[in-house]
Protein backbone atom coordinates (compact mmCIF):
# COMPACT_ATOMS: atom_id res chain seq x y z
CA UNK A 1 0.00 0.00 0.00
CA UNK A 2 1.58 3.58 -0.83
CA UNK A 3 -0.31 5.36 2.04
CA UNK A 4 1.96 8.20 1.92
CA UNK A 5 0.58 8.91 -0.89
CA UNK A 6 -2.82 7.91 -0.04
CA UNK A 7 -6.18 10.56 -0.16
CA UNK A 8 -7.91 9.74 3.62
CA UNK A 9 -10.80 10.86 5.36
CA UNK A 10 -12.19 10.84 8.82
CA UNK A 11 -15.86 10.01 9.18
CA UNK A 12 -17.02 11.82 12.80
CA UNK A 13 -20.58 9.83 14.19
CA UNK A 14 -22.12 12.74 16.08
CA UNK A 15 -24.96 11.22 18.34
CA UNK A 16 -25.72 9.87 21.82
CA UNK A 17 -27.90 7.34 20.56
CA UNK A 18 -24.87 5.19 19.04
CA UNK A 19 -22.57 5.36 22.24
CA UNK A 20 -25.63 4.24 24.44
CA UNK A 21 -25.74 1.79 22.66
CA UNK A 22 -29.51 2.18 21.76
CA UNK A 23 -28.86 2.29 17.58
CA UNK A 24 -25.95 0.67 15.81
CA UNK A 25 -24.49 2.61 13.06
CA UNK A 26 -25.09 1.89 9.62
CA UNK A 27 -22.62 4.94 7.81
CA UNK A 28 -19.37 3.78 8.43
CA UNK A 29 -19.23 0.60 6.41
CA UNK A 30 -21.00 1.78 3.86
CA UNK A 31 -18.98 5.20 4.04
CA UNK A 32 -15.60 2.93 3.83
CA UNK A 33 -16.90 0.91 1.38
CA UNK A 34 -17.57 3.52 -0.99
CA UNK A 35 -14.81 5.79 -0.38
CA UNK A 36 -12.09 2.56 -1.31
CA UNK A 37 -14.15 2.84 -5.25
CA UNK A 38 -13.20 6.68 -5.08
CA UNK A 39 -9.79 5.59 -4.47
CA UNK A 40 -10.13 7.75 -0.71
CA UNK A 41 -9.09 5.62 2.14
CA UNK A 42 -11.28 5.95 5.21
CA UNK A 43 -8.57 6.26 7.61
CA UNK A 44 -10.51 7.00 10.90
CA UNK A 45 -13.80 7.10 11.96
CA UNK A 46 -14.90 8.91 15.50
CA UNK A 47 -17.99 8.54 17.43
CA UNK A 48 -18.57 11.24 19.91
CA UNK A 49 -21.67 13.10 21.87
CA UNK A 50 -24.09 15.67 21.36
CA UNK A 51 -22.02 18.33 22.64
CA UNK A 52 -21.01 21.15 21.30
CA UNK A 53 -17.09 22.15 22.97
CA UNK A 54 -16.37 18.59 21.62
CA UNK A 55 -17.90 18.77 18.02
CA UNK A 56 -15.99 22.10 17.36
CA UNK A 57 -12.13 20.27 18.78
CA UNK A 58 -13.29 17.21 17.05
CA UNK A 59 -13.94 18.73 13.55
CA UNK A 60 -10.87 20.95 13.98
CA UNK A 61 -8.83 18.34 14.25
CA UNK A 62 -9.39 15.79 12.05
CA UNK A 63 -10.01 18.59 9.18
CA UNK A 64 -6.05 19.83 9.74
CA UNK A 65 -5.21 15.80 9.63
CA UNK A 66 -6.74 14.19 6.62
CA UNK A 67 -8.22 15.53 3.17
CA UNK A 68 -12.12 14.64 3.37
CA UNK A 69 -14.15 15.11 6.96
CA UNK A 70 -17.83 13.74 6.63
CA UNK A 71 -20.10 14.12 9.87
CA UNK A 72 -23.34 12.32 10.10
CA UNK A 73 -25.88 13.15 12.64
CA UNK A 74 -27.35 16.18 14.54
CA UNK A 75 -28.71 18.71 11.24
CA UNK A 76 -32.28 17.86 11.98
CA UNK A 77 -35.21 20.17 12.92
CA UNK A 78 -35.23 18.81 17.11
CA UNK A 79 -33.30 20.94 20.04
CA UNK A 80 -30.69 18.03 19.94
CA UNK A 81 -29.55 18.66 17.08
CA UNK A 82 -26.35 21.13 17.43
CA UNK A 83 -24.29 20.20 14.33
CA UNK A 84 -24.43 23.10 12.37
CA UNK A 85 -24.13 25.58 15.08
CA UNK A 86 -21.11 23.80 16.22
CA UNK A 87 -19.75 23.69 12.70
CA UNK A 88 -20.00 27.28 12.12
CA UNK A 89 -18.53 28.01 15.40
CA UNK A 90 -15.37 25.42 14.25
CA UNK A 91 -14.76 27.09 11.11
CA UNK A 92 -15.30 31.03 12.92
CA UNK A 93 -18.12 31.75 10.63
CA UNK A 94 -21.81 32.57 11.18
CA UNK A 95 -24.74 30.21 10.78
CA UNK A 96 -27.40 31.91 8.25
CA UNK A 97 -30.79 31.16 7.09
CA UNK A 98 -29.34 30.09 3.83
CA UNK A 99 -32.02 31.52 0.90
CA UNK A 100 -31.30 28.22 -1.71
CA UNK A 101 -31.98 25.91 1.50
CA UNK A 102 -35.30 27.74 2.88
CA UNK A 103 -37.05 27.22 -1.03
CA UNK A 104 -36.28 23.81 -0.94
CA UNK A 105 -38.07 23.76 2.45
CA UNK A 106 -40.54 25.43 0.92
CA UNK A 107 -41.04 23.31 -2.03
CA UNK A 108 -41.16 20.27 0.55
CA UNK A 109 -43.46 21.84 3.11
CA UNK A 110 -47.26 23.75 2.13
CA UNK A 111 -46.96 27.17 3.49
CA UNK A 112 -49.23 25.90 7.11
CA UNK A 113 -46.74 23.12 7.57
CA UNK A 114 -43.14 25.42 8.02
CA UNK A 115 -42.52 26.52 11.68
CA UNK A 116 -39.22 27.70 13.12
CA UNK A 117 -38.06 24.18 13.89
CA UNK A 118 -37.94 22.90 10.49
CA UNK A 119 -36.73 26.58 9.04
CA UNK A 120 -33.75 26.08 11.47
CA UNK A 121 -32.60 23.13 8.69
CA UNK A 122 -32.31 25.88 6.22
CA UNK A 123 -30.02 27.38 8.76
CA UNK A 124 -26.26 26.78 7.32
CA UNK A 125 -22.55 28.17 7.74
CA UNK A 126 -21.41 31.08 6.14
CA UNK A 127 -19.82 30.04 2.70
CA UNK A 128 -20.96 26.26 2.43
CA UNK A 129 -22.01 24.71 -0.71
CA UNK A 130 -25.41 22.90 -0.06
CA UNK A 131 -25.72 18.65 -0.25
CA UNK A 132 -28.80 17.69 -1.97
CA UNK A 133 -31.45 15.28 0.30
CA UNK A 134 -33.60 13.97 -2.32
CA UNK A 135 -35.33 12.18 0.27
CA UNK A 136 -36.77 14.73 2.96
CA UNK A 137 -35.28 17.65 1.33
CA UNK A 138 -33.45 19.28 4.46
CA UNK A 139 -30.03 19.90 2.77
CA UNK A 140 -26.44 18.86 4.03
CA UNK A 141 -23.48 20.65 3.28
CA UNK A 142 -19.98 21.33 2.23
CA UNK A 143 -17.55 23.55 3.56
CA UNK A 144 -13.99 23.74 2.41
CA UNK A 145 -13.00 19.88 3.24
CA UNK A 146 -15.99 19.35 5.19
CA UNK A 147 -19.19 17.47 4.02
CA UNK A 148 -22.28 17.56 6.98
CA UNK A 149 -24.26 15.25 6.34
CA UNK A 150 -28.05 13.46 7.95
CA UNK A 151 -27.37 10.37 10.69
CA UNK A 152 -30.45 8.76 8.89
CA UNK A 153 -28.52 6.24 6.47
CA UNK A 154 -31.07 6.32 3.70
CA UNK A 155 -30.63 9.89 3.52
CA UNK A 156 -27.01 9.51 4.30
CA UNK A 157 -26.38 7.41 1.22
CA UNK A 158 -28.06 9.81 -1.16
CA UNK A 159 -26.37 13.31 0.04
CA UNK A 160 -23.08 10.84 -0.49
CA UNK A 161 -24.10 9.72 -3.84
CA UNK A 162 -25.39 13.30 -4.68
CA UNK A 163 -22.25 14.95 -3.47
CA UNK A 164 -18.99 12.05 -4.20
CA UNK A 165 -18.21 13.96 -7.89
CA UNK A 166 -16.72 16.65 -6.04
CA UNK A 167 -14.21 14.28 -4.21
CA UNK A 168 -10.99 13.76 -5.66
CA UNK A 169 -9.74 10.27 -5.17
CA UNK A 170 -6.49 8.44 -6.06
CA UNK A 171 -6.65 5.15 -7.14
CA UNK A 172 -9.09 2.18 -5.81
CA UNK A 173 -7.68 -0.17 -3.82
CA UNK A 174 -8.44 -3.61 -5.37
CA UNK A 175 -9.31 -6.70 -2.81
CA UNK A 176 -9.43 -10.17 -2.91
CA UNK A 177 -10.32 -12.44 0.18
CA UNK A 178 -10.05 -15.88 1.04
CA UNK A 179 -11.68 -17.93 3.95
CA UNK A 180 -10.89 -21.29 5.85
CA UNK A 181 -11.39 -23.31 8.38
CA UNK A 182 -7.88 -22.85 9.85
CA UNK A 183 -7.21 -21.30 12.92
CA UNK A 184 -4.72 -18.37 13.16
CA UNK A 185 -2.36 -20.05 14.97
CA UNK A 186 -1.52 -22.39 12.69
CA UNK A 187 -0.61 -20.72 9.57
CA UNK A 188 0.39 -17.37 11.33
CA UNK A 189 4.44 -17.72 10.56
CA UNK A 190 3.74 -18.68 7.07
CA UNK A 191 1.55 -16.30 6.70
CA UNK A 192 4.03 -13.91 7.97
CA UNK A 193 6.53 -15.24 5.39
CA UNK A 194 3.95 -14.86 2.24
CA UNK A 195 3.49 -10.75 3.50
CA UNK A 196 7.51 -10.95 3.82
CA UNK A 197 7.30 -11.66 -0.29
CA UNK A 198 4.49 -9.18 -0.74
CA UNK A 199 5.57 -6.36 1.52
CA UNK A 200 3.85 -4.18 -0.85
CA UNK A 201 0.64 -5.58 -0.54
CA UNK A 202 -1.16 -5.01 2.52
CA UNK A 203 -2.90 -8.65 4.56
CA UNK A 204 -4.84 -8.96 6.87
CA UNK A 205 -5.99 -11.97 8.81
CA UNK A 206 -9.43 -11.56 10.48
CA UNK A 207 -10.44 -14.57 12.64
CA UNK A 208 -14.13 -15.52 13.08
CA UNK A 209 -16.69 -17.71 14.91
CA UNK A 210 -18.94 -19.64 12.56
CA UNK A 211 -21.18 -23.11 13.97
CA UNK A 212 -18.95 -23.14 16.90
CA UNK A 213 -15.63 -23.30 15.10
CA UNK A 214 -12.72 -20.79 14.26
CA UNK A 215 -12.11 -19.53 10.87
CA UNK A 216 -10.21 -16.65 9.51
CA UNK A 217 -10.80 -14.37 6.13
CA UNK A 218 -7.17 -13.53 4.72
CA UNK A 219 -7.51 -10.52 2.69
CA UNK A 220 -5.18 -8.92 0.37
CA UNK A 221 -5.07 -5.02 -0.61
CA UNK A 222 -3.53 -3.54 -3.25
CA UNK A 223 -3.96 -0.57 -5.91
CA UNK A 224 -2.41 -3.20 -8.55
CA UNK A 225 -4.76 -6.55 -9.96
CA UNK A 226 -1.90 -8.28 -10.83
CA UNK A 227 0.31 -7.92 -7.10
CA UNK A 228 -3.04 -8.59 -5.28
CA UNK A 229 -3.58 -11.46 -7.56
CA UNK A 230 0.24 -12.95 -7.17
CA UNK A 231 -0.13 -12.81 -3.38
CA UNK A 232 -3.60 -14.49 -3.01
CA UNK A 233 -2.01 -17.65 -5.39
CA UNK A 234 0.58 -17.74 -2.37
CA UNK A 235 -2.06 -17.42 0.13
CA UNK A 236 -3.67 -20.46 -1.34
CA UNK A 237 -1.23 -22.34 -1.98
CA UNK A 238 -0.06 -21.59 1.95
CA UNK A 239 -3.58 -22.84 2.89
CA UNK A 240 -3.65 -25.56 0.18
CA UNK A 241 -0.28 -27.34 2.21
CA UNK A 242 -2.05 -26.39 5.20
CA UNK A 243 -4.78 -28.74 4.58
CA UNK A 244 -7.35 -25.46 5.01
CA UNK A 245 -8.67 -25.65 1.21
CA UNK A 246 -9.19 -28.27 -1.32
CA UNK A 247 -6.38 -29.49 -3.16
CA UNK A 248 -7.89 -27.71 -6.57
CA UNK A 249 -9.55 -24.69 -5.82
CA UNK A 250 -11.84 -23.64 -8.63
CA UNK A 251 -10.59 -20.17 -8.10
CA UNK A 252 -7.47 -20.99 -9.40
CA UNK B 1 -27.39 14.33 33.30
CA UNK B 2 -24.71 15.19 35.79
CA UNK B 3 -22.38 14.69 33.01
CA UNK B 4 -19.74 16.75 35.32
CA UNK B 5 -19.71 13.75 37.99
CA UNK B 6 -20.22 10.96 34.90
CA UNK B 7 -17.11 8.17 34.92
CA UNK B 8 -16.31 8.22 31.10
CA UNK B 9 -14.44 5.62 29.02
CA UNK B 10 -13.29 5.74 25.20
CA UNK B 11 -13.65 2.89 22.90
CA UNK B 12 -10.38 2.48 20.57
CA UNK B 13 -11.06 -0.13 18.10
CA UNK B 14 -8.13 -1.14 16.19
CA UNK B 15 -8.80 -2.78 13.11
CA UNK B 16 -8.42 -1.73 9.21
CA UNK B 17 -10.82 -4.35 8.34
CA UNK B 18 -14.11 -2.00 10.06
CA UNK B 19 -12.10 0.99 8.04
CA UNK B 20 -12.30 -0.82 4.75
CA UNK B 21 -16.13 -1.83 5.32
CA UNK B 22 -16.02 -5.49 4.91
CA UNK B 23 -16.73 -6.38 8.93
CA UNK B 24 -19.14 -4.20 10.98
CA UNK B 25 -18.23 -3.58 14.04
CA UNK B 26 -20.41 -5.16 17.13
CA UNK B 27 -18.34 -4.27 20.18
CA UNK B 28 -19.29 -0.51 20.30
CA UNK B 29 -23.45 -1.14 21.00
CA UNK B 30 -22.40 -4.14 23.51
CA UNK B 31 -19.71 -2.04 25.51
CA UNK B 32 -22.03 1.13 25.50
CA UNK B 33 -24.92 -0.94 26.66
CA UNK B 34 -23.22 -2.57 29.44
CA UNK B 35 -21.03 0.54 30.52
CA UNK B 36 -24.34 2.19 31.27
CA UNK B 37 -25.39 -0.67 33.48
CA UNK B 38 -22.11 0.28 35.38
CA UNK B 39 -23.02 3.78 35.82
CA UNK B 40 -19.93 4.44 33.30
CA UNK B 41 -20.95 6.58 30.13
CA UNK B 42 -18.95 5.67 26.95
CA UNK B 43 -18.14 9.08 26.04
CA UNK B 44 -16.41 8.53 22.26
CA UNK B 45 -14.97 5.74 20.39
CA UNK B 46 -12.37 6.02 17.48
CA UNK B 47 -11.81 3.69 14.97
CA UNK B 48 -8.37 3.65 14.10
CA UNK B 49 -6.14 1.49 11.72
CA UNK B 50 -3.77 -1.21 12.19
CA UNK B 51 -0.79 1.66 12.47
CA UNK B 52 1.58 1.86 15.28
CA UNK B 53 1.83 5.86 15.63
CA UNK B 54 -1.44 6.01 15.45
CA UNK B 55 -1.92 3.21 18.00
CA UNK B 56 -0.33 4.66 20.19
CA UNK B 57 -0.86 8.63 19.94
CA UNK B 58 -4.37 7.48 20.44
CA UNK B 59 -3.81 5.36 23.94
CA UNK B 60 -1.97 7.86 25.02
CA UNK B 61 -4.73 10.87 24.37
CA UNK B 62 -7.35 8.64 25.24
CA UNK B 63 -6.52 7.93 28.97
CA UNK B 64 -5.29 10.80 30.00
CA UNK B 65 -8.78 12.25 28.66
CA UNK B 66 -10.78 9.91 30.25
CA UNK B 67 -11.86 7.60 33.57
CA UNK B 68 -11.70 4.49 31.22
CA UNK B 69 -9.80 3.19 27.89
CA UNK B 70 -10.62 -0.42 25.96
CA UNK B 71 -9.41 -0.71 23.43
CA UNK B 72 -10.45 -3.90 20.53
CA UNK B 73 -8.42 -5.98 18.05
CA UNK B 74 -4.77 -6.90 17.17
CA UNK B 75 -4.06 -8.78 19.85
CA UNK B 76 -4.09 -11.99 18.22
CA UNK B 77 -0.65 -14.32 16.54
CA UNK B 78 -0.45 -13.29 13.02
CA UNK B 79 1.73 -10.48 11.66
CA UNK B 80 -0.72 -7.66 11.39
CA UNK B 81 -1.55 -8.13 15.00
CA UNK B 82 0.04 -5.31 16.21
CA UNK B 83 -1.77 -3.96 19.48
CA UNK B 84 0.67 -5.30 22.14
CA UNK B 85 3.88 -3.52 21.04
CA UNK B 86 2.34 -0.24 20.55
CA UNK B 87 0.38 -0.20 24.11
CA UNK B 88 3.99 -0.97 25.26
CA UNK B 89 5.64 2.12 23.81
CA UNK B 90 2.98 4.04 24.50
CA UNK B 91 3.24 2.99 28.25
CA UNK B 92 7.22 3.49 27.78
CA UNK B 93 7.42 -0.24 29.21
CA UNK B 94 9.23 -3.47 28.10
CA UNK B 95 7.09 -5.89 26.04
CA UNK B 96 7.72 -9.40 27.80
CA UNK B 97 7.06 -13.18 27.87
CA UNK B 98 4.07 -12.96 30.31
CA UNK B 99 4.83 -16.61 32.53
CA UNK B 100 0.87 -16.08 33.47
CA UNK B 101 0.13 -16.26 30.38
CA UNK B 102 2.37 -18.78 28.68
CA UNK B 103 0.95 -21.20 31.11
CA UNK B 104 -2.36 -20.67 30.15
CA UNK B 105 -1.49 -20.98 26.31
CA UNK B 106 0.34 -24.39 27.55
CA UNK B 107 -2.71 -25.61 29.22
CA UNK B 108 -4.83 -24.53 25.61
CA UNK B 109 -2.30 -26.39 23.04
CA UNK B 110 -0.38 -29.52 23.28
CA UNK B 111 3.38 -29.16 23.12
CA UNK B 112 3.67 -29.97 19.62
CA UNK B 113 1.34 -27.11 18.61
CA UNK B 114 2.94 -24.67 20.59
CA UNK B 115 4.84 -21.94 17.96
CA UNK B 116 6.26 -18.97 18.12
CA UNK B 117 3.31 -17.01 16.83
CA UNK B 118 1.09 -18.54 19.61
CA UNK B 119 4.03 -18.01 22.03
CA UNK B 120 3.27 -13.85 21.16
CA UNK B 121 0.03 -13.90 22.59
CA UNK B 122 1.69 -14.43 25.36
CA UNK B 123 3.73 -10.98 25.21
CA UNK B 124 2.59 -8.51 27.33
CA UNK B 125 3.67 -5.61 28.21
CA UNK B 126 5.33 -5.40 31.80
CA UNK B 127 2.76 -4.51 34.71
CA UNK B 128 -0.14 -5.14 32.85
CA UNK B 129 -2.57 -7.39 34.72
CA UNK B 130 -4.28 -10.43 32.55
CA UNK B 131 -7.74 -10.92 31.52
CA UNK B 132 -9.39 -14.15 30.90
CA UNK B 133 -10.19 -15.63 28.50
CA UNK B 134 -12.61 -18.29 28.61
CA UNK B 135 -13.15 -18.86 24.83
CA UNK B 136 -9.84 -19.67 23.38
CA UNK B 137 -7.78 -18.37 26.27
CA UNK B 138 -5.03 -16.08 24.88
CA UNK B 139 -5.54 -13.33 27.42
CA UNK B 140 -5.99 -9.78 27.22
CA UNK B 141 -4.73 -7.45 29.84
CA UNK B 142 -5.18 -4.91 31.60
CA UNK B 143 -2.63 -1.47 32.26
CA UNK B 144 -3.39 0.80 34.60
CA UNK B 145 -7.04 2.67 33.44
CA UNK B 146 -6.14 0.64 30.07
CA UNK B 147 -8.09 -2.85 29.04
CA UNK B 148 -6.57 -3.89 25.99
CA UNK B 149 -9.28 -6.72 24.61
CA UNK B 150 -9.75 -9.23 21.16
CA UNK B 151 -11.57 -7.76 18.26
CA UNK B 152 -13.57 -11.11 17.89
CA UNK B 153 -16.95 -10.18 19.29
CA UNK B 154 -17.20 -13.54 21.49
CA UNK B 155 -14.30 -12.92 23.11
CA UNK B 156 -14.58 -9.49 23.67
CA UNK B 157 -17.67 -9.97 25.34
CA UNK B 158 -16.42 -12.77 27.73
CA UNK B 159 -12.72 -10.71 28.21
CA UNK B 160 -15.23 -7.70 29.61
CA UNK B 161 -17.73 -10.01 31.81
CA UNK B 162 -14.51 -11.09 33.10
CA UNK B 163 -12.88 -7.76 34.18
CA UNK B 164 -15.66 -5.75 34.64
CA UNK B 165 -15.70 -6.27 38.32
CA UNK B 166 -12.35 -3.56 38.32
CA UNK B 167 -14.26 -0.82 37.25
CA UNK B 168 -15.27 1.69 39.49
CA UNK B 169 -18.89 3.17 37.79
CA UNK B 170 -21.07 5.72 39.41
CA UNK B 171 -25.25 5.75 39.53
CA UNK B 172 -26.88 3.90 36.42
CA UNK B 173 -28.15 6.22 33.67
CA UNK B 174 -31.70 5.02 33.05
CA UNK B 175 -33.91 5.67 29.91
CA UNK B 176 -37.29 5.04 28.81
CA UNK B 177 -37.76 5.27 24.94
CA UNK B 178 -41.45 6.43 22.97
CA UNK B 179 -41.71 5.47 19.21
CA UNK B 180 -44.12 7.46 16.91
CA UNK B 181 -45.34 7.80 13.82
CA UNK B 182 -44.93 11.47 13.07
CA UNK B 183 -41.85 13.33 11.66
CA UNK B 184 -39.43 15.49 13.90
CA UNK B 185 -40.41 18.71 12.24
CA UNK B 186 -43.76 18.67 13.45
CA UNK B 187 -43.19 18.13 16.54
CA UNK B 188 -39.78 19.75 17.37
CA UNK B 189 -40.88 23.31 18.75
CA UNK B 190 -43.37 21.18 21.49
CA UNK B 191 -41.03 18.95 22.32
CA UNK B 192 -38.26 21.87 23.21
CA UNK B 193 -40.92 22.78 25.17
CA UNK B 194 -40.72 20.01 27.20
CA UNK B 195 -36.93 19.78 27.31
CA UNK B 196 -37.08 22.99 28.92
CA UNK B 197 -39.42 21.82 31.56
CA UNK B 198 -37.29 18.98 31.95
CA UNK B 199 -33.98 20.76 31.76
CA UNK B 200 -31.88 17.69 33.74
CA UNK B 201 -33.30 15.01 31.69
CA UNK B 202 -31.21 14.32 28.65
CA UNK B 203 -33.74 14.18 25.70
CA UNK B 204 -32.72 12.76 22.69
CA UNK B 205 -34.89 12.57 19.29
CA UNK B 206 -33.87 9.74 16.76
CA UNK B 207 -35.95 9.99 13.36
CA UNK B 208 -35.99 6.91 11.68
CA UNK B 209 -37.45 5.13 8.36
CA UNK B 210 -39.99 2.33 8.83
CA UNK B 211 -41.98 0.62 6.07
CA UNK B 212 -41.22 4.06 3.74
CA UNK B 213 -42.61 6.55 7.00
CA UNK B 214 -40.59 8.55 8.79
CA UNK B 215 -40.84 8.12 12.81
CA UNK B 216 -38.84 8.73 15.78
CA UNK B 217 -37.96 7.60 19.05
CA UNK B 218 -38.07 9.50 22.28
CA UNK B 219 -35.24 8.84 24.47
CA UNK B 220 -35.65 10.37 27.64
CA UNK B 221 -32.55 9.65 30.31
CA UNK B 222 -31.21 10.36 33.85
CA UNK B 223 -30.04 8.51 36.74
CA UNK B 224 -32.92 9.29 38.76
CA UNK B 225 -36.05 6.70 37.66
CA UNK B 226 -38.83 9.64 38.94
CA UNK B 227 -37.35 12.47 36.61
CA UNK B 228 -36.85 9.90 33.71
CA UNK B 229 -40.86 9.00 34.43
CA UNK B 230 -42.18 12.43 34.77
CA UNK B 231 -40.31 13.59 31.42
CA UNK B 232 -41.83 10.68 29.44
CA UNK B 233 -45.43 11.06 30.85
CA UNK B 234 -45.11 14.79 29.64
CA UNK B 235 -43.73 13.34 25.63
CA UNK B 236 -46.41 11.17 25.71
CA UNK B 237 -49.22 13.87 26.52
CA UNK B 238 -47.53 15.70 23.76
CA UNK B 239 -47.49 13.00 21.26
CA UNK B 240 -51.21 12.21 22.15
CA UNK B 241 -52.32 16.06 21.68
CA UNK B 242 -50.27 15.71 18.37
CA UNK B 243 -52.42 12.40 17.14
CA UNK B 244 -49.54 10.60 17.30
CA UNK B 245 -50.02 7.72 20.56
CA UNK B 246 -53.21 6.05 21.00
CA UNK B 247 -55.51 8.62 23.15
CA UNK B 248 -55.29 6.07 26.06
CA UNK B 249 -51.57 4.65 26.41
CA UNK B 250 -51.69 1.45 28.07
CA UNK B 251 -48.20 2.25 29.78
CA UNK B 252 -49.83 4.74 31.26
Amino acid sequence: MSSKTAITACLVIIGNEILSGRTEDANLSFLGHHLNELGIRLAEARVIADDEAVIIETVNKCRRRFDYVFTTGGIGPTHDDITSAAIAKAFGVKLERNAEARALLDQQYRHKDINDARLKMADIPTGATLIENPVSKAPGYQIENVFVMAGVPRIMQAMFDGSKHRLKGGEAVLSEAVTASITEGVMAEKLAAVQARHQQVEIGSYPFFRDGKMGVSLVMRHTDAERVEKAAADIKAMLRDLGALPPKDLDD
